[in-house]
């Protein structure tokens, strides 16, 4: 039992882990960097929101220090992305769906590191958005952007929601993994449909 | 009297965490970020440096997410200024003043975690310091800008001199706190005064 | 026989610090920042890998903060170059040797410290490019560019070479300190000819 569980975690890491390595190829290859850079952006993407969370709450060594799966993964991904992602350049679908997907799976992780830890409820909710997010907010740093999940779009706020959701079924009596995998759909549902429909939050600025 | 001098920090911590919560929104609203970029912001603001100090030291997890006031009080900072902040949109002095309180306020807090470590005085000041600025640099870096407090101002150079003022202070047979007061006075005496009479340290480049 | 190899280990760093220190002064200059900043991206440049491998593994506090010798080499060599870099302004060779000697030193205390923690192989590597490459890294981000080294010519790669050829050293007789000086001059090597000749790896972009 505790070894499906454990399972249905790794899976879970490797996908998320997968998605997005790839989406870290496509953004680097729109800067035209070197084969390390790209290697490098893909790394950061993938697991920068880990490292930071790891980082704050002290889980030191990070988890990818220990972990040559995760590096594996993400290596094997980089190299595939760069070798053929010019079949599909035109397909922006993929990408966003690999996004949608890692954003609801890293989320998930990061809820129950904080729940080890036992921090509040909030603080947890925060700690899978960093999770989940600031892989991205690393990439586009390195990239020299303004971090895009600070402009558009509901991509935050689908972790939020998602990982409030997860607080509140935690404490019901529904199986854990089930729990997951529920919560891990409703981000990647809120996501897509805010793409699809264009949603976003409101900027703000001085009038 | 412990509990007094408990009460002290708290309250100069709520304060220095208000103040940088609302100079973070401010810069935000210039970059026309959305709703979740303009809190994430404000929060890096305020905590950033303190996070950057609570990680050198290996203060983990850091000290902001076992702190549920630190969370509430920029939340609450955040959200007032976001929704009053444009009636005071020609004011610039409220935003000095708060940034050079909590300018103050927060070197003194890094400064005592590097005397309670133990590090040398240099350190410590080192340590004051990055508590102080680094939020401020971490905000820029976020919003695509070089650093404020490497091109401009007697900014950093208050906090160091604060803090070396603090060192001597903590030495004599000063009561800690008025010390405290007095360098936190001093600080942002420095900051003012630079800013009115726009004294700036030379830049350096290769003539 | 202990005191002499900790010797070396010594003089490799601080040749190596004050090689980045410099290095950081001259980007520093050529974006007009004034004298803190220039130090401080100095700072960044000599001790900023370190303190990203440091944070990563859990050596907490980082080694600097308890180093002053470190904290007073780099002071010196940004002093020194910020008073007299201007009379060797049209020489680009010094800072390029510099530059690549550290790079050398830097990668296999990296590596060293990977071994220490008994982390695989491939992972050493990984620590040894990280403290080579990534205070050159956060100098770029906090000057507001997209890192260098992910742009052009064989940089990391030189890292990655010397620390692979490490790892196969290590695991023969050879004296350790030997090894060290052949990986750093095979670092130091791949620099040079890469820069003489012109040579980058393939750039990565979408067709």
């Amino acid at each position: 039992m505790f070894c499906m569980y454990s399972n249905f975690l790794n899976i879970i890491d490797i996908l998320g882990t997968f998605a997005f390595a790839v989406s870290g190829v496509f953004s680097a290859m729109e800067k035209k960097l070197d084969l390390f850079g790209v290697l490098i952006i893909s790394f950061v993407t993938a697991i920068g929101g880990g490292t930071i969370r790891d980082v704050l709450v002290g889980n030191l060594p990070v988890n990818w220090l220990q972990n040559d799966v995760t590096i594996f993964v993400i290596f094997i991904s980089a190299l595939a992305t760069i070798l053929f992602g010019s079949y599909f350049k035109h397909l922006n679908t993929p990408l966003v769906l690999f996004d949608a997907l890692g954003l609801g799976l890293f989320t998930i992780i990061g809820f129950e590191i904080g729940l080890e830890k036992k921090f509040s409820g909030g603080i947890c909710v925060a700690l899978g958005t960093i999770s989940a997010c600031f892989g991205g907010v690393l990439r586009d740093v390195l990239l020299n952007k303004v971090p895009l999940i600070f402009q558009k779009e509901i991509y935050a706020l689908a972790c939020i929601l998602g990982g409030a959701t997860y607080y509140l079924l935690h404490r019901t009596q529904l199986n854990n993994d089930v729990s997951k995998v529920i919560c891990i759909i409703l981000i990647f549902a809120i996501r897509i449909v805010a793409i699809r429909f264009k949603l976003s939050l409101p900027r703000v600025s001085l009038k």
